[in-house]
């Protein structure tokens, strides 16, 4: 069977159960469907095709125990930007940003860790594997395997860059744990349709 | 029957076949399919579920003549970064940049042009929406309707505000024209897999 059989579950199922899962549960994740789903990634579309992606996959246990307490602490670096300096500023119940500081606890355990990077450096290059970093989290869900996007802080750059040998002229743009969700998938909640988008003039709603 | 249901072609086909759709006829797309894609794509994540995002679908014949030789102007003004100045710097042959030319005399033809915006302004909100615009594109391609991800220029940023009423706090993140194919749907031509990931560690192949 070929990658493209593989992903046989219908677009809309997908995407409308395609949400953040931040409860993995351990178990490893067969090499073939991790391959699958980057081979689904690199269809996404890129500006003259340049294709400024490179998908770093982090398997190794010891190297995921290295790497989530730069994580943890590039977590709570973009928290302090917000005002929340330790788990004593995080409002009760089980809305964001607690079940994000739960992942930032617990990312090492997460059975893969990929980092979407980009070849070259700025806002452009950035932009440009956000299309496959999205093909990525939906081929993910297709097979049954929860995701979530995550950014790093400046404050771990060089450290993760050393750890994983990554060049200084590429970026890490999006780190994304993988694993079997121990929560459910979708549905998620959105604004409705009317509310965001506009008809033939901005405000204008559809009639 | 639901946007769910009636997204229904699988995801491995609809992602191995999506490709940039340049050339495109005018018939129009049925208004239940553009409310499906448009579900679909808000479907995507972002951070903290801010969704930043505003679709304006541009359908009235009137609008997209008046907002044509705006796309057209902006093209140009991109490839004079690029010291192409007219069409006879354009090298022959079919490859790019002739079929996005020719785009740029046609867009107005499109029967229906969205326009993916940010409501607020710096490059965090515009990489925002572009999940959901990976969404929308995979979305249309499910429907058998074509798309190619387009951007305008900053000199026709203030003609095409007014003329839309967008607001100065929103900027146009996409131009994305829609229509059935005269060409066909992918395959698409992309570096092999092992040429853009790594495995614990970066140039690490997979073994």
């Amino acid at each position: 069977m070929t990658t493209e059989s593989r992903l046989s579950m219908p677009i809309g199922d997908v995407m409308f159960t395609q949400r953040a899962i931040r409860r993995l549960k351990p178990d490893p994740i067969p090499e073939n469907d991790l391959i699958d789903i980057l081979e689904a990634a690199i269809r996404a579309p890129s500006g003259g095709n340049s294709q400024p992606w490179h998908f770093l996959v982090i398997r190794e246990s010891e190297l995921r125990e290295q790497f989530a307490p730069l994580y943890r602490e590039a977590w709570w670096e973009k928290r302090k930007a917000e005002g929340i300096n330790g788990p004593e500023d995080i409002p009760p119940g089980k809305g964001w940003p607690r079940p994000a500081m739960h992942l930032a606890d617990e990312i090492g355990q997460a059975p893969v860790i990929i980092l979407v990077c980009a070849t070259t450096k700025g806002s452009g290059p950035a932009a440009s594997v956000i299309p496959a970093t999205q093909n990525l989290l939906l081929a993910a869900r297709a097979l049954g395997i929860g995701t979530t996007l995550t950014t790093l802080h400046p404050q771990v750059e060089d450290r993760v860059h050393n750890l994983l040998g990554i060049p200084d002229s590429a970026q890490v743009v999006y780190c994304i744990p993988l694993g079997y969700p121990r929560g459910r998938f979708g549905p998620t909640q959105r604004k409705p349709l009317s509310e965001v988008s506009s008809w033939d003039g901005w405000g204008q709603p559809n009639e």
